[in-house]
């Protein structure tokens, strides 16, 4: 058992923004969302790299004190080339290279089936799905997805979105899956699906939660300079995997306060290149930041 | 002297949205305004209207306990037409008739010249220079505008933004006049002209306030049927502005206050055509809106 099982990709990430260029770093849903964790917890990672890997980067992860005893080692390790624009609201991929990700074959190692807090970061919903019938009966499943699965794979999310307690996507995706441009309707599909909670995170706007009973709204915390937005998502979600599985706390008013640390990594992460600043973060960062997520609310 | 005077245009609407359709009904900057203001305080208004103006309109102005001794008579209404598709993020203009508005000369009556709170509600920025003019030191002004007057009026609108105290703009705009796709730039550079306070209206995603010190977020209400955005930006300044001049309290904690407000009458606003809802609400609508903002963003 691990405190937080993650499934998602390894990457290594070439990335271009208005504000520099990074060449095959360390990335991946995987990795940002355990760093993230990590921050909270001593998570877990299921994931597939190729011989290609550099070792420092394993070495890395280990540092964090993330498990890598689902590390699966193939033949190339998945890559990943886009760029942003001046917005940088949105990836643009130039390059996708599964690799070894095409014939990643699901295996929870035995240890970790028992554990409770399990995060399906962005990754094949088939993949998601392999992972979730694999486990024995955690108690809190939390899902990340991108466009890309929802137009290519539909069928396939909707059935790991009816398997999950929360769900995670961005307004965009929650648009695109639920065919309604109006975020309230999507979400109230969503919710009619089976999961309790659907977050959507909004970027620079922030997040929503809504339950069947309650809506609430996390705000985007104002960056001046933002680097690289790559991860955020990714991040976001581990964070708020991480400090859920901390505090064991599974009520709303603490699914709420989830949200607020999920927000406070994102924001810091998007601060620099790839996974530089979560890397570098102190829990004295985290703590003072979230401080200003409550003062920048009051009213 | 009275509460709130409020500059702005009177239009005939024709509005399409994909909820319906409604055809030359009452509408203009400075009636959304006024008619948001006045669920606060007695505003009066500044505009111009033509002959062909329905009486019944007038009538409704009269009703809401709107001074009109500063609306000129002119030739023709000024008309309005446009239509929003099914995202209803953005106003498509179909066609704009300035008729009256077009030599609408500003003459602040008398008796209103020392009025303390001023909103400049959107109209041609030399209309809003030359109103401040004629004041008498008034004590808050409250400027909105619109990308059109940033497109082809840049110079006389920064002339106003250095006149006044607040600055209300939408996020499209922020990042439009200071040629920024950063919104916390576009803010400090536009807190560096004059103002102490920016306002962006961020539609669905709420309303950030930036002060020299200080930042606010405050999240959209999130509604799962908007009939008609029209005068969203107008009855979120009218009553911003309406609820400062009734509390008489500029500190930064009323502005977050007031810009609740603003938001629980815009959110109102959006749910049916034109003015219609603005006719209807009660003091206890604002009021149990404004609780379940509080509660939207507990933490």
């Amino acid at each position: 058992m691990c405190e937080v099982l993650i499934i998602g990709t390894v990457a290594l990430d070439t990335i271009e923004t208005p504000f520099g260029k990074v060449e095959k770093v360390l990335g991946g849903s995987v990795i940002y969302a355990s760093f993230a964790a990590s921050l909270f917890v001593r998570p877990a990672l299921l994931s597939i790299i190729g011989k290609d890997f550099p070792h420092e980067y394993l070495a890395l992860i280990k540092k964090r004190g993330i498990n890598i005893e689902g590390l699966e080692i193939g033949d190339k390790t998945f890559h990943w080339e886009g760029f942003y624009e001046y917005d940088m609201g949105e990836a643009k991929t130039k390059k996708t290279e599964l690799n070894s990700l095409e014939y990643f074959n699901v295996q929870v190692p035995e240890k970790f089936k028992d554990t409770k807090y399990v995060f399906l970061a962005n990754i094949d919903p088939i993949k998601q799905l392999e992972t979730v019938k694999q486990m024995n009966k955690p108690g809190f499943i939390v899902l990340d997805t991108m466009n890309f699965w929802i137009k290519h794979k539909r069928k396939a999310l909707i059935e790991v979105i009816k398997k999950v307690d929360t769900l995670l996507l961005n307004d965009a995706e929650a648009r695109q899956l639920f065919a309604t441009a109006n975020l309230v309707k999507a979400a109230n599909a969503a919710l009619r699906l089976g999961p309790r909670a659907i977050i959507v995170k909004k970027g620079e706007h922030g997040a929503l939660l809504f339950t069947r009973r309650n809506h609430f709204s996390a705000p985007g915390y104002p960056l001046e300079n933002i680097k690289d937005p790559t991860g955020c998502g990714d991040s976001f979600g581990g964070a708020f995997v991480g400090y859920l599985a901390k505090t064991k706390d599974l009520s709303e008013k603490n699914l709420r306060k989830a949200i607020i640390y999920g927000s406070v990594v994102a924001s810091h992460n998007a601060q620099d290149f790839g996974l530089t600043r979560l890397q570098s973060i102190m829990t004295s960062d985290i703590r003072k930041r979230y401080k200003e997520f409550q003062e920048m609310r009051k009213f």
